[in-house]
Order: structure tokens, then C-alpha cells, then sequence
């Protein structure tokens, strides 16, 4: 193979770098209304009225709208069914209405002359105080329904599946607790009693942002047949046209989603404001386009949740690791989009294989924006909990930390906690190949304060099913067509896997992709399961069309079938490569006036049968400043399967891209409320991310394990990479300082007081 | 079936009876530009200097471009390769410059500003005059290379084929002569000298425009990547991106077509105005829109040519028609595109079989715009000339006309006048109903000077090469999707195809077209060859789509695949209707984010092995004034072959709409061009075109021999329902007086001269 396999630029870097890119903030199209919200000030109260009068006479405002102007036809608990606050403010910065206007700065003028006026209700906050009886509502209104689309992506199997041995969930809960979901096997309380050690801990994390370069935008063109166009920065074109058709009423095929450039997702643009310019352009009948700032991406958008976690676990020498308990709140926000209350009930048991198990999970609903699905939904935070627990475990049993995770590790058959058994995993050759790492080697030789910890992580990855199709112009080019968004480089390597499967040069390739109108039906890209499902059903598409082109070569050149190849875009006799001739001269043939053969149209459909989970290990090395409590991380190494490396360069770009945001979950990253719910770091000066200054050398060392389901054994690798750091880190931080810091961020002050408890 | 033979209404008839329907005049992009065009004065001259000073002076105009300001890359002698005129001006009316300006009115005021000094050439007009060696070059700048894609539309085989016999072209011809093309089989002069009987006569037509209702028009917008975005009236995206991208010497798929929805084309609408936005936008890097006006459309359009036919026929009481003897000049105009010079030596054996031919033509370069492809390229000038001396060799050999007509009526093996057998055909099962017809019955008992006339055409339909894909979405709709136009309805027949084929409800279709980013390879909508071809990939792609679903159904309801069928949208088990699940409720699942199996996504691809000719007899009753020469059409009837009828009622709208043409040609239509090559009919005031008060009744009778190539059997049947009126009515005013008019259109003036001749 020419290019699978081989590190390649991005197709899309030249426009990038050159700026020539055009993403939805730079389309004007005729008529374009500029949007601007008006942002909720309170976390909970009701709306009493709305003042428009002032904003609508600011010249050039053309419009105000609140939840009662837009033609909704369906309620449900998902943010995405209320675009703008129905009656009920349930966060602050939460959308009560969209000005449009003439200009952008219309628009700004006429929000600020917006009046709400509400009546303030109790907030909620506290995720264990929420959940006990008697707690105030987070919301008064109450939507009923069963959330769609959203968790399911992160969970294979229903999370409240599990066998008859699940014990009951203790206590009355309040309306705010969404669970109890409970997973279980085996007598957890003999197991544990039987092991040689038992370790327990309780962990909060904070909600982190996604933190994408480009904030949320979208715009929307109402069509004359009473449809909708939406150009949408999102990671999924067909999810947003579901989504909407249904809260609109519409047919799906009067929703068309042609899905533009990214400027980074990371999980976080799964249809947030599509809903709003949507609800708009079909009320006033002029196209919309909202592009949130920085300061309102991070008040309204959809970070990933905050969890607290209980957790007991026991080993023993012999065996590794037996038995798990653990209760997990998982704040879900105001809405039900996307939470994985239950999937980390799930994930909390890592890539280990137990004798007995008892996890318990609640969703809470508090006065807090909704979930989004930030990389490796619930990882960072299980991850958090668990790996340092383990380490504590091998502490305890006074085994090497790495020789208890390899004794431990998943292995196909073990049972996962949804009661399914694990498909083939590479825990075990993760582990060793860490052991065997030169960092961790470094851990005995250290400097006072320092320190070097691991943790291991694994994403299950989505079974997304796909299909694709592959053209053959009259030129010879390939023009491969998908409805899935090219995110963190994919249609590169969808690219890549067209060209060596065709057998033409990459040159030749074109990826056109994520309309709706048009294009195959397409999975989201997130979850890890794009590249798995679509880069194969366009190995299938390239296939086809090659068999087509090399059936009527063949009778064209009076040579077998099984004696033709294509190299190079050339089709030639095994053998005779100077007796080749181009794709295109056959493409043109078929693609003329006068039939020959039918145009060349291959099509791929894949449905991943299996998943393929791919493990991944961290190694931090940290210095802690004793005074301060201040962590420098000074070396960092990732240990991951990846399958196969379509393009190594790729792949080693999101392993160390994981690492910084993983160092962010576990050092920097916090957005954090007072005590009425108002967001305290809603811009950069407060909410901190991991500056260049603050990473080090990130070492990646990939290895591959073929997967048996993804195109030429690859796996979905983007969630892994971001989950093992906080607790490697963590890890680090305890070999550095002998104390357990078990709230994250690991800020200074918060080691401070660690080891000053200590 | 539930759709397909059964009358439905076009399901594009809301929008456009609503004036919903978006054309690409109405399409105004963000920072568009208006172009209005600087056409020729003058039919031939030198172009010395072009003033552009005065009209950049007026407010509002941006740019005034020529041909040198166009950033072309090739040549050619086509009209699409040099859209602006290069130095000289070959026909009064061509564009030489185009204005560009923020508004419309400013462009047409810089178009008054511009000064073309220009010195005059000798005019060439006069087709014979034109090919006698010394006459004076037509273009004195000739453009080598072949003409491609245009005419071998018309011609099944290459024009100059044929075998050994053919006699070699009389004498020397100036350089305005392009040819001789000959087609020839046996001793004609042998043939007719053993003829019963022996007719000729020598024939002239006209220019004639296609008159769609909307004029030209087309948009262009330079992409970031270098290429362009072209939105247009086009009958043919994947032709305008071949050609455009040729001319500018982009990549095909830098060129991306966007079909918009036509106000009617009849063969007009290919690739005429797309290279002017397109250079001038990729000149100025903005969006330019150029619709013409009525005017423009007149004088810079691309009409049907004009013909001078002479024509030499013998046949015997015992075989009818033996042998025949032709030479036709063509006027093509000042370019080479879409000229049937070559076809026109084929297309004159009609729908006959003949034992010897010898058929010459040329194509001669004149100063006049240049050749567009009208419905039935090449048939209602032949018909004119054939049918009548036809009929005038039934009056010699004292048998019917119709009858003579049976007997000589071409069959499947016969041979076409290109050397290849004729392919299945129903000649004569048309002429066979047209005898029955009630209105050829009355011919016996006629008023006086009132006559009934009949006259036949075939056309043997193009056999394009197409591809297309069906999705199915998850609440169960269908939606198909091609590469092709939408022209006289055929998305409708399409989505008739792939419900029935599918068995879901018409309305749970919908048909997505033309986009050569996204679409399969599709052929233009011309040449009575999309339904023919597309129709059959639409066919075929459904049914694999419904495969797929059967497939996936049958695991699931545990029902073998062949005891399973889609009626009404349901999937059901055969004789368990009440048993039945929606097509919805199985995409659904292979649509969601756990794959069960992977979306339903079907493709077509079709190559038409041979082509399946349509015939049509037309029927027409005149009375001719014997003082003025006026006729008057009384009664018409359209007797046709269609294969299979797949929407009756589009057929009766094709077939009459073709009856009411073929009355404009025979009566009405003629683009006159006085001494100096200047157009004295350029506007509806001079330029007379059938009216309603005009047009009888046309009277629709077509039979059913199916195709065994057409998808249901149905037949490409536009071009053969346009072609027998200049003949029928020839015939019919020969009854009615006795006298042969042998120019077209038959102007009362000329049949006063012919009845006072007489």
C-alpha cells in the first residue's frame, strides 16, 4: 500500500494554512439576518415577560423572538428540543431569545435592550444534596419522553442491562436523580471480604469545555417548500437533520444539513444551535446565521460533566484485582442530552476483567448548562477514581503497579460491566509495552518532589453503520462521497484508504462530503467509530467501482480479469506494466455520449459487527513544588493500540493532542459556579487551558493490534487518548508528594492542602 | 403497478404553479455581480479596438472583460470554446464583451458605454454560394481540432461511415464547406432507373429558435480552491462541468454544476452562457450572474440551422420505396457545435428500408450564430423534404400514400443509412394505426381547398451511459439520486419508477438531481435519452435498495427473503398483510447509532445496448385561402410508438407539445436575416410562433411496443413527436390545392406564390 499506512499532510491543510478555508461564519448569503441571543442572568428562575419593544426599535433590528415565536412541534428532555427557555430559566447563560438583525451590531444593540423579567426559584447545585429527598427542583417543568440518539453512543449495550444479581439501589432519591442505573455480578461483599487488600476513595471532578478553536455557528436558509438548509459547523449532518426534522415537524427530506469545515469539535457540536437559527429563519422566512462568541460559547455551551465518585475495590496477590463497588453521581445539567450517568456505571471498571462487581450511577439534574460529549464521555473521570485507587491497591498488596493492571487486564470472553463479554482487547499488550517503557524505567532514579505515575484507559468505541459511494470521473479522478464530517483529518484518511484500494495516485482522490441532500447515509463522527465504520464502506465503494473498472478493461484489453491490476492509476496486465493504460481512458469511455459500459458507481455499506476497543497508558512524570503544591509536568509518554495507523502522523497528532487535554482535565481545566449557579470562568483569563509553556514533550508510542472489523485493522482511537492522564498524573503526583489529591483539577491549592492533610 | 403507466401530476407542479420554484435568476449570493453582454453589430468584421473607458466611468460597474481579459486554456471550433469573441466577429449578435457591475441597470449602462471599433469582412449568408471554391471565408481565423460531444449525440454511429460503394463527393468546395459526409449502399442510379417511378425536388428551411420561456441564464461563483461553482439552466451538469472545465483548463472536479430548474430548453439550454460567468467570475473572483434577455436570447442564442435539401427518390407498385439520392447542405452557423451536418445524410432515409441510397452533405460556415440542438435535431428539415416527395411518389405510382408508407416501412435488419441494421422498430405498426385513424378517413369527403395531409419521422434516440443511487432514510422515504436534468417531467417518471420498484407511495420519494460534486455519472436530458438510460439506473438501484431491505427484514422477522414483499411501504409476509412493518421501522434501525446491519443504500447503473427509435406519423388537416395563401390548421393527430407509456399524461403533453413545434416549423418560424447577416425577427413581434388561437386540436393516439432496452419497456419519444408536421402539413396543402410548396415555413406569401406557379 502507497498511502495507508504512510504519514500524510491533511488534504484540507493547504486552504487552512492559507486562510482560504470558509467556514459557516463566512457565509452571507442573500438576506442574512445576524443573530445574536439574549442569555439567561439568573440559573433558575421563571420568566415572568419579556420586553422587546426597545431592541425591535434599534434600527435594523428586524426581530425578537422567545420560545413561543418558534414553530416547534415536539417537547422532549434534550436541549436540542428547547432551543430558547420554555417559561423556565434552568441555567444561567441559557438562550431566552434571538434578536436578528440587519447587522451583527444591530443585533448586539438590540439584545442589550432586551428586558426578561423572572422570578428567581431555588438553585440547584450540589449534586448530593440534589438527589436527596426534598430537594428543590432543578426544574419545576418537568418534560417527559425518553431521550434519543444521545447516550447511546458511548454505551454498547442498554446500561441498565446486567444480570438478575444487580442489588436494588439504597434509599429514596428526589426528582432530580435520573437512575438509578446499576450494573452487578457476583457477591461483591464476599469478595471483597476475601481479598488480601480493599481500598476506597471518593472523587470529584469539575465540568471541563471542549475548548474547539472556532466557537458554535450555524446558519439557516428557509427553502420555499416550507423546508430548511442548515450549513452547520457540526460533527454530524445526518444526527442535526434527524434531530431537527423532529423538532419542527418536518420530513427528514425537508431538512437538508450540508455540514462545513471544522474549526475543532471534540464532541461538543452535536446540534446545540442549529435548533435556534432554524426555529428563527423559519418564523421570519429569511436565512440566520449565529455564531456564538468565546465568552457565550463558554455560558452556553455543552461542556462535559462533573461526577462524584465512591469507590471500593479489593485484590489480591494472587489474582489482581477481584471485586468493585462504586456509586457515581454524574451531573447532568438541566437537560438529557448526551449525559452518561449510566455509561460510566459501565466504564468505571476499565480495561480490567472482575470476578464481582455492584456500580451504581445517577444522573443529576442541577442548574448547570447540559452535557456535551467532550472525547471520551465519563472517561477522564472514571479514569480519575479508579487508577488511583488501583495504584493504592498495589501499594496495599505491595506489587508493582503495572505488574497488578497486566494481571488484570480485559481479555476477550471476561465480562464487561454491561454483562457483555468483551470483544478482543489489547489490554495486556498495552500494559507490557508500558512496562517496558524507557519513562517508566526513569521512576526509581528520582529527584526529591518528583514523581512518575501510569494509569491505563480504554474506550469501547462506536458500531456506527455507514455506507459510501465512490465515482469514477471521465479524468480518471476518484471522487468518493460520504455524509460523514471530516473531523481531526478522517477524509484524509478516507483519501487514502480510496487511493491504494483503487489503485490511483492521491492526487486523484476527492472526498465530497456531509450533505444530506445527497450523500449515503453517514454515522456522526465522534465516539471514535467514524473512521472504523466509513473508512470501510468507502474500502467497499472503491472495491466495487475497481471490479467494475477492471471488468470492462478486461474485455476492452482482451485480458483476464485475474491478470489486470490497477497501479498508479493505470490499469495494466500482471506483469506488463508498459502495457497500461489510465483509469481515465476507460472513464471516459463509460461516461461519453454513446454506451459503452455504464458509468463506473462503486458502494460500500459497512456495519461494524464487533467493536474494537482500543487501550491506551499514560506515564506523567510531575515535579510538585512543596511550598505551593504547585505540578509541573515535565516528561509524558502514550501507550496506546491503534489497530492500525492509517496515517501515522495522524494518529501520533490525536495521541498527543489527547495528552494535552488530558493534562488540562487533570491540572488546568475548570469551569466553575458560585453559589447561585453563576459561571465564574466563562473566559480565558479564568478558565485556564494547558499553554505551550505548560506541556512537555509528548512521547508516543502506538502499537497495533489489527482489529478484525475496522478498514485494514484499524480502530477507533480518538477517545482513548484522552482518558488515562488524570489518574497517571494523579498517580505521579502521590509518587512525588506521598499524598492523594482526589478532586480535580489538581490545582496548587488543592495539592496544598493535600499534603498538608497528609 | 400503482404509478408507473398511470397519469400523475409532475411532482415539481405545486412550486412552479405557486411560483415557488427558485430559478437561477432569483439566485443572488453574497457580493454577486450583474452582467449584461456587448453584442456585435455587424455579421463579420475585424475587431480592432474595444473602448472600455466610458463604461468603466459609470457608477456601479466593476469590470469590462473581452476575450483576451478570460483566463481560457484551450480552443476549439466550438462556440462553448470561445465564448467571447477572439479578433473577429463572425455573426451579428455575438458577444464581444460583458459588463460587470453591482446592479443590473449600471451593467446595461456600461454596455451603451462601450465602443467595439471594428473593420467589416465580406458576410457569407447563402449556403450554396457559400461552398463554391472562391467564396469568401465565413471565418478567416480558423480553429483547428476536432469537434467533440455535440453531433455524435444525434448520430448513432459515426457519420462517415459506411462501405466501399460510396461515390465520391462532386467537385471542389471552399473552405466554408465542412465535409462531404456520404452514406451510400448499392447502384443508385441502377435502382432508380429501374424505377415504376422517380421524383425529386430541391428543399429549403429555416433558422428556427427553440423558444423556451426562459431565457438563458446562469450564475458563477469562483471557488477558494481555484475552481467555480456553476449554477445553471442547463439540460446537462455533467456536460457543462466537462466543457467548462476544458475551456479553462480545470480539473473536472474544480468544476462543479449545480443544475437549477429549467423554464423549459427543447434542446437550447447546453453550455452557452456557463463559459461566459464562469471566465468573467474566475477573472474577477466574484460571484457573476448573466441571465439573457428576450432580445439577447434572439440574437445571441443557438438555433435549429437551416437546410437546402435536394432530394431524388424512385420506387415500384411492387416493393414501394427502392431507391433514393440526396444532397443536403446544412447551415451551421459560424461554429461547429451541436451541427447535424453529418446525421442529416443518415436521417434522410426516414423510417424506410431502401435497397440503394447515395447520400452526400455538408455542413457550411456562414455568418450566423451557430447551431443549438433542437428537439429532433435535423428530423422536421428532412421530414419536409422526404415525405412530401413521398407522397408526390405515391400520386406517380397511383397507390396510397399511406399504404406505400406500410409497404416500405423499415424492420428490424433492415439497414440504417449509416451501414448498421436497424434496430427492433414499429414502423409499421404505426403506419398501420395511422391508416385506422378516423381523421385519415375524412380525407374523402373535404371541402374545397381543405386537405388532409400525412407525413412520418423516426428518431432513433441517444443511448447514454448513466448511474444513480437510491437511499432509503429512516423514516422509510426514498431518495434517489441522479445526475440528470429535470426536463419535461422526468424526476416525476423517476419517482414513479423507484416507488413502484420499491413499493412505497410516490409521495415518500423524492429525487435529488444534478450536482456534480455529489451525483453519480449522468448523461444530459436530451436526445430522447434520460428516461431511457436514467430511468433504468433508477430501476435498478431501487430494486437493489429493496433487495437490501428484504435482506435485512427477513432476519429479522424470520421470513424467508422470497415469502416477503414491499407493498404501500410495508414489508410484509406474501398473503399476511396484517403482518406487515414499515419500511421506516427497519431503517430506523440500520440507521441509528448501533449498527444492526449497515443503511440501505442501493445504485443503478445502466449502459443501453441499443437504441430503441420512436415513430410518429402526424395527421393534418389544413384549409389553405386560396386568395392570401393562408393556412389554417383544423384538426391534427399525433400517432406514435412510445414503447411504454410511463406517465400517459406527460406522454399526451410531450406528443402535443411536439405537434404544436412541428406547426410552428411547417407554418410559422423563421429567424430572417436580411443581406448584411443582420436578424430582422429578433423579437416576438416579427419572429411569429404558433399562438393558441392557432393550434387545433391535437389528437393523441400512441401505441405501446415496448422496448426491450427502456426501463418498462418505454421509449426515449421527445424528438419523434416534433419531426412529421412540416411534412404532414405540406402534404396536407398539396391536397388542399394541389400545389407543393418546397420552403419552410409555409407563410402565406410562399403558398400564394406556389398556388399562382401552378
Amino acid at each position: 500500500m502507497t498511502y495507508v499506512g504512510t504519514d500524510l499532510p491533511r488534504i484540507d491543510a493547504d486552504d487552512k494554512l492559507r486562510g482560504a478555508t470558509r467556514y459557516v461564519g463566512d457565509l452571507k448569503p442573500h438576506g442574512l439576518l445576524h443573530a445574536r441571543l439574549v442569555l439567561a442572568m439568573e440559573a433558575h428562575a421563571t420568566i415572568d415577560r419579556v420586553l422587546k419593544d426597545d431592541a425591535l426599535a434599534v434600527p435594523g433590528v428586524v426581530a425578537v423572538l422567545t420560545a413561543e415565536d418558534l414553530p416547534t412541534a415536539f417537547e422532549g428532555p434534550m436541549r436540542q428540543f428547547e432551543p430558547l427557555a420554555r417559561g423556565e430559566i434552568v441555567f444561567a447563560g441559557q438562550p431566552v431569545a434571538i434578536v436578528l438583525a440587519e447587522t451583527e451590531a444591530a443585533a448586539e444593540d438590540g439584545v442589550e435592550a432586551v428586558v426578561v423579567e423572572t422570578t428567581a426559584l431555588p438553585v440547584v447545585l450540589d449534586l448530593e444534596a440534589a438527589i436527596e429527598p426534598g430537594s428543590p427542583a432543578a426544574r419545576v417543568r418537568q418534560v417527559g419522553g425518553v431521550m434519543e440518539g444521545g447516550a447511546a453512543m458511548h454505551v454498547e449495550a442498554g446500561s441498565d442491562g446486567g444480570d438478575e444479581a444487580v442489588p436494588a439501589a439504597a434509599g429514596p432519591v428526589s426528582a432530580n436523580a435520573v437512575g438509578p442505573h446499576q450494573q452487578g455480578q457476583g457477591d461483591v461483599a464476599a469478595a471483597l471480604a476475601g481479598c488480601d487488600a480493599v481500598v476506597r476513595g471518593t472523587f470529584r471532578t469539575s465540568w471541563v469545555s471542549q475548548i474547539y478553536m472556532e466557537p458554535q455557528g450555524a446558519l439557516a436558509i428557509p427553502e420555499v417548500n416550507g423546508g430548511v438548509t442548515i450549513h452547520s459547523a457540526t460533527q454530524g449532518a445526518f444526527y442535526v437533520r434527524g434531530m431537527v426534522s423532529k423538532l419542527y415537524g418536518l420530513e427528514v427530506d425537508k431538512v437538508r444539513v450540508v455540514a462545513e469545515p471544522l474549526g475543532g469539535a471534540f464532541g461538543g457540536k452535536f446540534n446545540l444551535i442549529d435548533p435556534i437559527v432554524t426555529g428563527a429563519a423559519l418564523a421570519v422566512g429569511r436565512p440566520v446565521r449565529l455564531q456564538l462568541t468565546r465568552s457565550e460559547d463558554f455560558a452556553a455551551g455543552m461542556p462535559a460533566s462533573a461526577c462524584v465518585l465512591e469507590l471500593e475495590l479489593g485484590g489480591t496477590r494472587a489474582e489482581g484485582l477481584v471485586a468493585l463497588r462504586s456509586r457515581i453521581l454524574l451531573d447532568q445539567g438541566a437537560f438529557g442530552d448526551w449525559a452518561v450517568d449510566g455509561g460510566v456505571a459501565v466504564m468505571i471498571g476499565g480495561p480490567y476483567g472482575w470476578q464481582a462487581w455492584e456500580s451504581t450511577s445517577f444522573g443529576v439534574v442541577t442548574n448547570r448548562f447540559n452535557t456535551g460529549a467532550y472525547r471520551g464521555p465519563g472517561g477522564p473521570q472514571v479514569v480519575f477514581a479508579l487508577e488511583q485507587l488501583v495504584d493504592e491497591l498495589a501499594q496495599e498488596l505491595g506489587v508493582d503497579p503495572l505488574e497488578l493492571r497486566r494481571q488484570s487486564a480485559a481479555a476477550e470472553g471476561d465480562t464487561v460491566f454491561d454483562g457483555t463479554p468483551w470483544p478482543a482487547v489489547a489490554a495486556r499488550e498495552v500494559i507490557e509495552r508500558t512496562q517496558l517503557h524507557p519513562l517508566w524505567a526513569k521512576r526509581g532514579s528520582l529527584p526529591a518532589n518528583e514523581g512518575i505515575g501510569v494509569a491505563a484507559g480504554v474506550w469501547m468505541g462506536a458500531r456506527f453503520p455507514s455506507a459510501a459511494t465512490c465515482r469514477v470521473d471521465q479524468d480518471g479522478g476518484i471522487t468518493v462521497v460520504t455524509g460523514a464530517v471530516d473531523m481531526s483529518g478522517t477524509n484524509t484518511s478516507f483519501a487514502a484508504i480510496a487511493a491504494d484500494t483503487f489503485g490511483v495516485p492521491l492526487s486523484q482522490v476527492r472526498v465530497s462530503y456531509a450533505d444530506t441532500a445527497t450523500a449515503p447515509h453517514s454515522p456522526p463522527s465522534g465516539g471514535s467509530g467514524v473512521t472504523y465504520s466509513v473508512g470501510q464502506s468507502i474500502r467497499l465503494a472503491a472495491q466495487d467501482a475497481k471490479d467494475q473498472l477492471l471488468d470492462f478493461a478486461s474485455g476492452q484489453m482482451d485480458v483476464a480479469v485475474t491478470d489486470l491490476e490497477v497501479v498508479d492509476g493505470m490499469v495494466r496486465p500482471v506483469g506488463s506494466p508498459d502495457r497500461g493504460l489510465s483509469v481515465g481512458h476507460f472513464a471516459a469511455q463509460v461516461t461519453g455520449f454513446v454506451a459503452v459500459a455504464p458509468p463506473l458507481e462503486g458502494r460500500g455499506r459497512f456495519a461494524p459487527g464487533n467493536p474494537s476497543p482500543s487501550v491506551a497508558c499514560h506515564i506523567a512524570h510531575v515535579r510538585v513544588d512543596p511550598d505551593t503544591g504547585e505540578v509541573t509536568t515535565l516528561d509524558y509518554a502514550v501507550i496506546q493500540d491503534v489497530g492500525k495507523a492509517l496515517n501515522p502522523a495522524l494518529v501520533r497528532g490525536q495521541l498527543q493532542g489527547g495528552a494535552v487535554q488530558s493534562i488540562g482535565w487533570a491540572l488546568y481545566e475548570e469551569l466553575q459556579h458560585d453559589e447561585n449557579g453563576q459561571l465564574l470562568s466563562g473566559s480565558f483569563m479564568q478558565y485556564a487551558v494547558p499553554r505551550a509553556d505548560l506541556v512537555p514533550n509528548v512521547q508516543i508510542d502506538f502499537i497495533e493490534v489489527p482489529s478484525a472489523v475496522g478498514p485494514f485493522g484499524a480502530k477507533g482511537i480518538a477517545e482513548a487518548a484522552v482518558m488515562a492522564g488524570t489518574g497517571a498524573i494523579a498517580n505521579a503526583v502521590a509518587a512525588a508528594t506521598g499524598a492523594r489529591v482526589r478532586e480535580l483539577p489538581m490545582t496548587a491549592p488543592r495539592v496544598w492542602r493535600a499534603l498538608n492533610a497528609k
